[in-house]
């Protein structure tokens, strides 16, 4: 395990050949767009290269993989993108791997044990990184790396819009975008909304509640409600980060039944309060403005936990 | 009325003194941050500037006057920005105004009648060329000005989502982010929501119907339904994108009550679907892909025709 510097990254991609890039599980833009960039631009070079994802692409993002068909060859370097830790590779994308040679990510807190890592934590996508090593390998841009990068740095960044957005995200997708279609891309990553969702938002607004003279707003899904619905695990996600839209709300808070008799329980806070902080109260942790936890019971005994330790806190 | 060039346009504000920056009814982000970076810029070459707006500002876009103070002085050189037509411009703009010397614009059709035009129709926001002619005035970028900017060009393309958006657009952004707390107009633009709003989302969500095998999809809202919420002009406006997000719909139509008796259409299509086609046989009209009309009659009479319209046209 050594820290590399990225020109050392991009000599170990153009002495080496027979590449495995790995993603992670429940992937998204990010991981998939930096493997699919990565394998066209290791392929231009003459090499042979594969993506390992763990289950079926999201029906969303499938339009990364348009052009791309799985080669034969046994493979002989292992580099994960976008993988904050062992954790979260899966046993399908592990078949066969019994070392991961490079790890490259943004992630500040990264436990990948590669023999050699570069990681980036200024990048606001994995793909930001991506872009500067297809250019360092001298690879021109074509729809397939472009369209990879641009879904990686649009969709980290919630195009464009999150926090974590930098003049470097603008300056990539401004490089990018004229070599992809990325009107389609931001179409089905940022507007198209499935009619599931829709219903989904719709129960999330009628069983919105207020607490703390309007500052805690608490939103819940069970079990028979996500059944009724047949949303995806990416759309229950997703209402993490309703209730804090609200004007005027400083803690947004979303209870999600599991079937073990507990509720997944989302925290999204504005105006410096702990999410963390609260979330520990419970066994959770996370960051100061996102972090989570679980809580045993009823939703009618959990919600009164919840809104006693936030009448507390606010 | 003569068309210019960019130089040309930079060389006049140079020459000049004593503006009167003339914004367009129903202000928004492009026309405010436009008026109010290139004012702030023209007070830093030592000159008099004030923005003319008509109306009080909108209540999230009041930052973008934080620091700036009307300033006492006869008006001598009237420039408008963001203004496409001589009807945008309001009685309280007009006063004491009887001509326009420069007018500096985007829209592609622009019937403004000003001694000097310069349009550039390229540019996705005014806001756009405003950040060249602030850059050829020789102008430091400061706060003021940068937010400007920023708001322009950011909420002219529903923050660097929409079609419009172009490798300028990113590049602008970029160069001015550095110098304004952008995270912050992100949330008062993009983030936050009124409950107002989230009132209004639930019940277009509740009447909203399916025809032509879910290619169509219709919402209205009636005037007890605006009474009944609060909500502002501003906030039914943005309710016309909403049933042409859903999956599989090719045609969104939003009705809306006016007090005269009839209802305001907004047609909004994909898929090369002819949405100013479509009002024409109301007698409106518009673009190709977003388009309007008023119909006379009563909630049911109006859904009546426009749906026997859409299955016509599906």
């Amino acid at each position: 395990m050594r820290k590399i510097t990225l020109t050392e990254t991009v000599a170990l991609l153009l002495e080496n050949d027979n590449y495995r890039i790995l993603t992670h599980t429940y992937p998204d833009g990010d991981t998939l767009g930096c493997a699919f960039a990565l394998c066209k631009a290791l392929r231009k070079l003459g090499k042979n290269a594969n993506v390992a994802v763990e289950g079926d692409l999201p029906a969303k993002l499938r339009y990364l993989a348009n052009h791309y068909r799985e080669q034969a060859f046994t493979p002989a370097y292992i580099v994960s993108v976008d993988v904050a830790a062992m954790s979260l590779l899966g046993p399908q994308v592990m078949e066969g791997v019994d070392h991961i040679d490079l790890c490259i990510d943004h992630h500040r807190v990264n436990s990948v044990e590669a023999d050699n890592i570069y990681v980036d934590p200024t990048a606001a996508a994995a793909a930001e990184i991506i872009y500067e090593i297809v250019r360092y390998l001298g690879v021109e841009l074509d729809e397939d790396i472009a369209q990879g990068i641009y879904t990686g740095v649009s969709t980290d960044t919630g195009c464009f819009c999150y926090t974590n957005t930098t003049e470097r995200t603008h300056t990539v997708a401004a490089k990018v975008m004229g070599y992809c279609n990325w009107k389609e891309i931001n179409n089905i990553n940022f507007v198209l909304k499935s009619r599931a969702k829709i219903k989904l938002e719709r129960m999330i607004y009628e069983n919105m509640e207020f607490y703390a003279g309007g500052q805690c707003a608490i939103v819940y899904t069970t079990l028979s409600m996500q059944e009724a619905l047949g949303t995806t695990d990416d759309e229950l996600e997703g209402i993490a980060s309703i209730p804090r839209q609200i004007e005027g709300v400083k803690m947004g808070i979303t209870m999600r039944e599991k079937p073990d008799g507990t509720f997944k329980i989302s925290v999204r806070t504005n105006d410096r309060i702990d999410a963390a902080a609260f979330c520990a109260r419970f066994g959770g942790g996370g960051h100061p403005a996102a972090a989570g936890c679980s809580i045993e019971g009823t939703l009618g005994s959990v919600k009164e936990q919840l809104i006693r330790a936030a009448e507390e806190t606010l």
